[in-house]
């Protein structure tokens, strides 16, 4: 008859490796049918429940305990299994870590390898961080894997690391790839121009698997723990990450990827993202931003990945935004003329504008205080849609007859205040057969007049339309660039265009992370100190990395008592 | 001297085109410098003034009043340019529409031109309703060009038309295109794919030609004027016109474009929009929607021709849905059970089942409400990170040991109400070396059980990993998928196809259109009779279109003051 039988050792501290390997192979003993070797938590305890493996002396047992449970056919077979448990500890295979001598510490391991730069750290989470903090006092930036690790200690921790200009991943930080080794939990990928910042380890593994998958590829990626981007730790990490991304060369787009982070961090990190002028894609999962310039928004790991990889593919130039020449302009010389034919081509150009100055006025304004006092007279910044309502009582539409806007564009040409003109041109069935006829020889005109006046006047025209239109855009397009105009085919296009324009004008102070991290991190090849998990160092090794695996032990022997009555003791000294 | 001169004529109607020819010819007599010829609104005023053609004579003319005013070298130009004026209205040129006899009503135009199935519609404002109406009584559809029409008109118009089962597409509805053929405003696109539906003349000339740009096409463009969406309108036009587009077996992909519209009307166009199951691109520039199940948003115009071109190319196959056979189910088979080793694996499925199911239990949920009392068991449909802080202490990760979860495995196959279960498997450096190794058996037996107790048991793994993870990403997908497990690459993919599979258990209530408006109309050749501007006609023909030009003149031969006198007599009738 199959019998349940239990053992308690009260205090004791084994790793989870340990603990593993002891219940798989007390399961594997002749005439045993289950066995479970767990920590005794609640939680713990909830899984042995299913399987039939708590009893009442489990019940009581507490976190610090270790709980044995064997089911065997028979009370023989289950009391003989408990009775190899001590054999089984001490011939546990070690996990193909090649090493000849275990140093016991952090600084002896150090001695050993005085080029890692990196600690990896996976010791149960009570005594993680004072691990972590042995890494940053050696000056070494630190994998943190281990979880369970106080909100305090991570906040302490991470202020240290940051007044030394070192990273901290972690607590509970599965994944990180740096300079092409995967510490901790990582997908072997190629490398490439994606650089990563991810608060979420499965978050960063499927994003960065995907670009694989998609054929492109990474050149770092930092996990920073899951609670960087609370209000509480600040976000440290990612600040610090996204900056060395921003200052790495090879890195063309960033992803940033966690759960919605706490509102002012993470408009803190935006900011930051922002000003990194690289295409930074922002994975806030599920969390919806409007796309601002260079930030992209994606509400999944596949959309993140996606947008990475066709980012990378296609960098927006920035060369043409360089032809407008805003270093020519006269000093007076301000504002953005906007004239429309197309309602919601305005519309929209007034949308994308908001990311670049705080105010443009219209006809038909986008926030009722920016109302144009006179539809016909432009304040500041404005976008005027000549072709509303107001505008075509007994008078052709705009896309019909271009009176209207040629006598506009003349206007605003003499208008010192004016640093340039956006306007739109629609091709098409229905609409004028020449538009750029008519308003090529204008834009030249005018263009050459503010020059005689000392003005330079760049002009952006964009050309909706397609090459089976009956004007034939690509000669409406000749004539538009040969009058000296910036054409873009794409309203959006256009409008950023203008819009990079502007912010050139009133340049934003750039701001740079007070305590940046070395780029030579980036650099270096990558050598580690691993305390915890063997299979970590025995993944670094397989990478080609070179790593030393420290003999870790608890203090006081992993006697959860004693050591609390040593850790009171020492806090009782002066 | 330069001399100004000008003449009002009282309450006199005469369309667009001719005063814009009239201004034009005026301005290129001898000896004149300028010229307006405009409406005496109080925007055409506004015109005139920046040009110095306003003068105390033309401040006092009324919005009926047609207002000419001419600029000379002298006097003398001034006053002979005004004494051609009447010479010029009547020799003014026939804009190229090739056609002996004018019909002077809808009527008449129909009896030409049996087969038109469209009237379009462009006259004066305050004449177009009365047009568009004629034009529904004859049972015909209608491009409604006219702005300036009153919304109760267009409530009024758009009723009808829908007890008709017919479309009004306006008023101020800049362009469509129907059957290859451009009405008003329209690019030249290619056939292809996509089906528009807007309530942005430019917008949708945009989209569409972004989208032929990108190479791909469209089937039908249609506009709805730009209060369509709005409360009082209801989106009378956008429901008729995605509708039609639903059944069109040649729209693979739907795009949907409008300012943002009213919430209600948006809710009601989205939920009409998800009925149609086909992938829908919704536009509402610059509102923010999350992406559900078919629902994609886009900010801009360019972003909406992109996502649709990508989702064209790539329509997702629902074939694998079908491959869980849930018609194979047992009837007590109801919930997924999803046991995730990546806890934002876990978070990012839970966000996307919300679109497919109304609760998902969870040790992490999204909402609290759905915490499950006890993580190891589950609770109507579950979610449950097995990575989460609780299971690890003592305890290697799911990641690297597959014990938890092979019990939990084996616990959700036995629970009668189980439906299906959804695994991930994360692959990399660090992992288990042989994840599928240890997992597949374990599939394959609790099928066959589940197989053997009368329930089919359909299992969904999502593999996280590159071809160069030291597992051998292929290898583990072959062992997954001979277990029976169907496997997917993306985690939004698995957890879609477990969302779409769970929907269909629940099978929503398909909501049909009350008034559908007959598909044929995207089937015959486009004939339309045109009311109005000249060059809507010729632009028809010019596209091979069949049409009829109607010579329409105002009720009362335009005079204003005894039309409004006609009016009152017809009002005052009994």
């Amino acid at each position: 008859m199959a019998a349940l039988r239990v053992q308690i050792r009260p205090g004791a501290y084994y790793d989870s490796v340990v603990l593993m390997q002891l219940q798989r192979a007390l399961a594997s003993l002749p005439g045993v049918l289950d066995a479970g070797v767990v920590m005794g938590t609640q939680a713990n305890k909830a899984v042995l429940q299913p399987s039939g493996l708590l009893t009442p002396e489990i019940e009581v047992a507490s976190a610090d305990d270790l709980v044995i449970a064997v089911r065997g056919e028979d009370e023989g077979a289950a009391l003989a299994a408990l009775d190899q448990v001590d054999h089984l500890i001490a011939n546990r295979r070690s996990n193909s870590v090649e090493q000849d001598f275990l140093p016991r510490s952090v600084e002896s391991a150090l001695q050993m390898l005085p080029q890692a730069g990196w600690v990896l750290v996976s010791v149960a989470g009570r005594y993680a961080a004072g691990v972590a903090r042995q890494a940053l006092n050696s000056g070494r930036h630190v994998f943190l894997y281990s979880d369970n690790v106080s909100l305090d200690e991570e906040v302490a921790l991470k202020q240290t690391a940051s007044e030394k200009n070192l990273l901290v991943m972690g607590p509970d930080c599965g994944t990180a790839i740096v300079n092409g080794v995967g510490l901790g939990f990582a997908n072997q990928v190629r490398r490439g121009p994606i650089g990563l910042v991810a608060a979420s380890g499965t978050g960063l593994q499927q994003v960065s698997a995907r670009i694989h998958q998609l054929g492109s590829g990474i050149t770092q990626a930092f996990g920073t723990g899951g609670r960087d981007l609370s209000e509480a730790v600040g976000a440290v990490t990612a600040h610090q990450a996204l900056d060395l991304l921003a200052r790495d060369p090879e890195t063309q787009v960033i992803v940033l990827v966690s759960k919605p982070p706490a509102p002012r961090v993470a408009e803190g990190l935006l900011t930051a993202a922002r000003a990194t002028g690289k295409p930074v894609v922002v994975d806030f999962i599920g969390y919806l931003g409007r796309s601002v310039d260079n930030l992209h928004f994606a509400v999944t790991f596949d959309q993140a990945a996606e947008l990475a990889v066709g980012l990378a593919l296609s960098r927006p130039s920035h060369a043409n935004a360089l032809l407008l020449g805003s270093e020519r302009l006269g000093p007076g010389q301000k504002y953005l003329r906007g004239l429309f034919s197309g309602g919601t081509l305005a519309y929209e150009a007034l949308l994308l504008l908001q990311d670049y100055v705080p105010a443009v006025f219209s006809n038909a304004p986008l926030d009722k205080r920016y109302r144009l006092a006179d539809a016909m007279v432009s304040q500041g910044h404005t976008v005027v849609d000549l072709g509303a309502d107001e505008f075509t009582v007994g008078r052709l539409h705009p896309m019909m007859d271009n009176d209207l806007r040629i006598r506009r564009l003349r206007q605003e040409a003499v208008d010192p205040e004016t640093a340039t003109i956006l306007i739109d041109v629609v091709l098409g069935h229905g609409a004028h057969a020449d538009p750029a006829g008519e308003l090529a020889p204008v834009i030249s005109a005018i263009r050459a007049a503010a020059g005689q006046s000392g003005r330079y006047l760049p002009v952006v025209a964009v050309v909706v339309g397609t090459d089976e239109d009956p004007q034939g855009m690509a000669a409406q397009i000749e004539q538009l660039t040969n009058a000296g105009a910036q054409v873009e085919t794409s309203n959006e296009a256009a409008a950023r265009l203008v819009g990079r324009f502007l912010r050139a004008l009133c340049p934003d102070q750039q701001t740079t992370s007070p305590n940046p991290v070395d780029i030579s991190v980036l650099r270096q090849p990558l050598a580690a100190i691993n305390v915890g998990l063997e299979s970590f160092t025995a993944s670094l090794q397989a990478q080609g990395a070179e790593a030393v695996q420290v003999d870790w032990r608890p203090p006081a022997g992993g006697n959860e008592r004693l050591m609390a009555v040593l850790e009171r003791l020492k806090r009782n000294r002066p």
